[in-house]
């Protein structure tokens, strides 16, 4: 507290992330980067930007990038105006918060879900109402129909990693026509369909994407939304008033070049699905309960070790996975799924879960 | 306007950056550019983190380019516990206003200033007060002396090019304990004093600079402010609420080695202030007025032609420079200084006047 804050400063609740502990020889799963490195046309084109240039500002409407990215959903109908860019989708969601979810009704989000929601919603005063997941801890539709300001979730949802089929999303975007219903498909690649197919049918739908994830560049933050153009101009408005240039220009050559390479992206989202599955069966072979996952980790728990415990037995030998204090899920580990080495270390970790 | 549009977003009036054209062969003066391009040493550092590792999250504190800022500034006794960086001074002002410069009082600023500032009183709703520069474009300290929630100007000032020494800093910092005051030195090193040198004295002072110009990266993205750690903490709380990672790993690495690099940087320096020198003169023997410039820019006029007409003319001739048309500084122009030989086609481009 200080004279000098703002009097919403005190109030903020910030975001905690997946800390990044500088150990070696660490098995980091526990902020669900990818366990394969980026295509090498990306690094290729980071080069290629690597001169005097960086004197120059970048163009600040990443112009080109809204170009790769309507390009490679071109059979979706998607054109650059239909783009916004941002740095990381952290970055895109505050401004979807600022600019498009900020009304008189509260805004509906499920309660085990991304926890950067509520703290936007702290950021910029916005009213909420939280919708539990069901037994299954999967979003009901059904629950989307009260009056609302807006609605948001990740899908798949995290850290559950289920994924709510398209035909669900839609009776979501049927039953709000007033409300802007947000997607966040962070870990859509992995197994998930996109809902980008919807934009041109929903004028309320925007969906975003990250290339941290499936393009294995959590390094270089870039995120994205797809939308009407009227949704984007609200976006690009509030980018304006905020900074002008919130891409440099190496993040958006190397952004370019991700969406350029499906070759590498393919292989790289296969990898992982493949891993995931032999994960997800060792877990269960060792009595683990792992909900069915479309995302790059498994959302796990044992009936007779508390999640805690678990977290910091793994974390004894060197190896980080995510744990959630929380109402329903304090049980559960987020595993990030790794190579197949830190996979079969992971499971070798967890031997040790019969000695205790 | 849309439905769907926060009631902000159409309230909104963005920020409009100079133009950023794709022409051939254009002598661009328009956006405060360094002439000369980053140290060797940035570039080699941030190759040295131009791999796999980009599938890794940054570090969400930068905590080593905070380190490398402290060690910069060691003489003034700075720790990195008073460093904030973030993408670009842009976004590290908008976490300003919304984070120290929101209160219940109207902040101060010069009527001719940066002119995001009134763009982010509009994002965060904040009321201001502007306070007019005297006839020799001057920031009056005297002015200051109000009620205010806040003052915020750049020093040397935008566009007029004009330092404020730190003894008038010192009397505005003295007049407003219970107020933050923010020095925007942007354009501090071309000439300027650092009013860093003074955070430890006034725990109301922040002060903001970028890597965008005397460090030759404005297409890198990096940007930071110094102050003591109350206002620290605020920026802290309000960007871990709204982007945990707003630095990607390239911008870190190539920050730190460009602080590293004194020499380079003490050279550009000295080169941009020799060719503003030498641009002066000449502008002056054409009949030009120009103020005083600290900065890498200078602010001219003409007596007999209009500031419009005079970009046009330049225009024409590939010489982009930039024209405000705003009360009192429509018969300007501002110009950044380009190298000899760009700043030698702008002479030569206005020769083109007296046939007008």
């Amino acid at each position: 507290m200080s004279k000098y804050w703002s009097a919403l400063v005190s109030e903020l609740k910030p975001y905690v992330p997946g800390e990044q502990p500088k150990m070696a020889n660490l098995v980091k799963l526990n902020t669900n980067e990818n366990p394969f490195g980026p295509s090498p046309k990306v690094i290729a084109a980071i080069k290629s930007e690597l001169n005097d240039g960086l004197r120059l500002y970048p163009d600040p409407e990443g112009q080109a990038l809204k170009e790769a990215i309507a390009d490679y959903h071109v059979d979706f109908g998607i054109a650059p105006s239909q783009v916004f860019v941002g740095n990381g989708s952290d970055e895109v969601l505050a401004h979807v918060f600022q600019g498009l979810l900020k009304h008189d009704k509260p805004i509906l989000f499920p309660d085990i879900t991304y926890s950067f929601y509520p703290v936007y919603c702290g950021l910029y005063q916005i009213e909420s109402c939280v919708m539990p997941l069901n037994d299954r801890f999967e979003i009901d539709p059904a629950d989307y129909r009260r009056p609302n300001g807006g609605i948001i979730f990740p899908n798949p949802n995290a850290p559950t990693g289920r994924y709510l089929g398209l035909g669900h999303v839609e009776d979501i975007l049927q039953a709000n026509p007033d409300s802007v219903v947000v997607v966040d498909e962070a870990y859509v690649d992995f197994g998930g369909e996109t809902a980008i197919r919807l934009v041109n049918q929903y004028p309320n739908l925007l969906v975003c994407q990250t290339l941290s994830k499936a393009r294995s560049l959590a390094g270089l933050r870039v995120g994205f939304a797809v939308g009407n153009e009227e949704l984007i101009e609200a976006l690009s408005r509030v980018k304006d008033s905020f900074n002008s240039y919130p891409l440099d220009r190496l993040a958006l050559a190397g952004a370019v070049a991700a969406f350029e390479d499906k070759q590498w992206f393919e292989d790289s989202v296969n990898g992982v699905i493949r891993e995931r599955e032999k994960l997800t069966a060792e877990l269960e072979k060792r009595g683990f309960e792992v909900l069915p996952s479309k995302a790059n980790f498994v959302f796990a728990r044992h009936p007779e070790h508390a999640g805690e415990d678990v977290a910091a037995l793994l974390r004894e030998q060197g190896i980080i996975v995510r744990h959630f204090n929380k109402p329903r899920i304090s049980d559960f580990l987020r595993i990030t799924v790794g190579t197949a080495d830190q996979n079969k270390a992971l499971i070798k970790g967890l031997g040790k879960l019969s000695e205790v």
